[in-house]
């Protein structure tokens, strides 16, 4: 297995975990199978269809439909297995792999963007960070849940936000490395979002609006 | 009146019911004419907008500005009708139109995403269910009802994406016949939303979250 | 400065007081820095973004990343500034500058849609409508306020759809005048706006549905 496909496989798992994550988050409120479905697909679905409809260019699940199969299945199993999968431990385990998911497909967005020479260096860093919270943001309108641009208590636009800058920023001025500022970015969100995980972080007071 | 004809006619009709229950599900709420006008446009041509988006071709009102015009008037005469158009009987039959032209709308998307070539036999289906609930949950989110993803009390969605199962598995194991699948699947929506409204049926309950 | 670039610098100051009003309206929720900001720049540039997706062209902001740019500082300022910006007097200062802007923006906007020959006379009217009210409809979707198609107590959406009415109207039948009925459509739509803000007016009782 060399690097693309490993990184492919990676991305695979990552829309699975946001699939379950999105599902999960909605099953409280009495959804239905098939409605449960649609709002995982769109959670897992929704963000680099968005990056593609700016972009102008044809949505990725329209061209390698695994990505529909993979949020489709993901989203059916956590239907009936939600039992299994909202066990502290599994969520938990959940919130890592979106966590990575995220980490991925925020950098292979600016990455796309940025070979498109769509706007350098600001637009993909506006497009990462679309692809990276867009899907949950839809989630979030279509289930009626407040979302992360609302609360404060979570640690998740930040982190995305700083990877996608230190890359864009990395392509700007060290064009000449490409795969190392990569790395480091995604490792960069996946580590800042397992330790809001792990520690359950918040954005810290000074940052936090305090008008009333 | 050729059939290609008589398609569009009962595009028309069912673009101008997509209209009046959305109208019509807002008023409740102490609107004004013009964002009644605007909610109702979105409801009739929001789904078409979001496939045509999607698929990256123009728009289908941009082509034909009629769409824009029925949904604009139909609109229109529910505010000031509404006392009519919202008696029981009448509300009923909007909601049999409406459930034509979802049928109609989600077949017909179903089969342009397949001429397109875009990513059969996967794509044609999302982009078909899209199609068919998209100004649905446009409206929805816009004024602030629970959409038709979170509530299992009523079948739309199932049919909806049964329909375009059918549709898309009879064109691709069955290309030989066309216009046959295509009559049955527009017949299988409409029977079953029609059953749904004329029994008042749901989801069954074992397809229901019960996580509380 | 001549002016196409009197216009443009008009545009930007309209870009940051959409920023402002955008990050005023959510502040109160408790938003932490990030959030905000990601809500003032779908303020600013999200109903010029949805226009461009219909239309299929690049969005206005890929191409001018100055437009980014404006609405990140305009949006981050607000927050550390909110207690200078949201005195009444600065308040209703942005409200007049918001109002230039939706009404400058709206008319560019039917402008363009009608220099790309896209379904004239009634689609850039729809675009116009769009393109001055979208960012704000994201705004009120993502923050859970209620949005401007669902109260009535305040007249935006009218006078912009006048003002498109107008200069499409004008454009279809005076083709031969151009920055005329610009010019008089703008000032349509600020004064009527201007005129709302200054003495708080709503919508006539009798364009306001009384179902409840």
């Amino acid at each position: 297995m060399n690097y693309d496909s490993l990184i492919y496989w990676i991305g695979m798992i990552g829309i699975a975990a946001f699939a379950v994550t999105g599902v999960l988050a909605v099953l409280p409120k009495g959804v239905d199978l098939f409605g449960a479905t649609v709002i995982g697909m769109l959670t897992a679905l929704g963000g680099g269809t968005l990056r593609d409809l700016v972009l102008g260019v044809p949505v990725f699940w329209s061209i390698d439909s695994l990505y529909i199969w993979v949020a489709l299945v993901a989203s059916g199993i956590t239907f009936w297995a939600k039992h299994v999968l909202s066990r502290a431990d599994i969520f938990r385990l959940m919130l890592y792999l979106d966590g990575l998911g995220v980490a991925l497909f925020s950098i292979q967005a600016v990455s796309k963007v940025w070979d498109l020479d769509y706007g350098p260096p600001v637009t993909p860093v506006v497009l990462g960070v679309v692809t990276g919270i867009g899907g949950g943001l839809i989630r979030d309108v279509l289930s009626g849940r407040p979302n992360l641009l609302m609360t404060s208590h979570e640690l998740y636009l930040t982190p995305v936000t700083l990877g996608c800058v230190l890359y864009s920023v990395s392509l700007h001025y060290l064009p000449q490395f490409e795969s190392v500022p990569a790395i480091l970015s995604v490792a960069l969100i996946f580590c800042f979002r397992a330790a809001a995980i792990r520690w359950n972080l918040g954005v810290p007071k000074c940052l936090v609006s305090d008008v009333k």
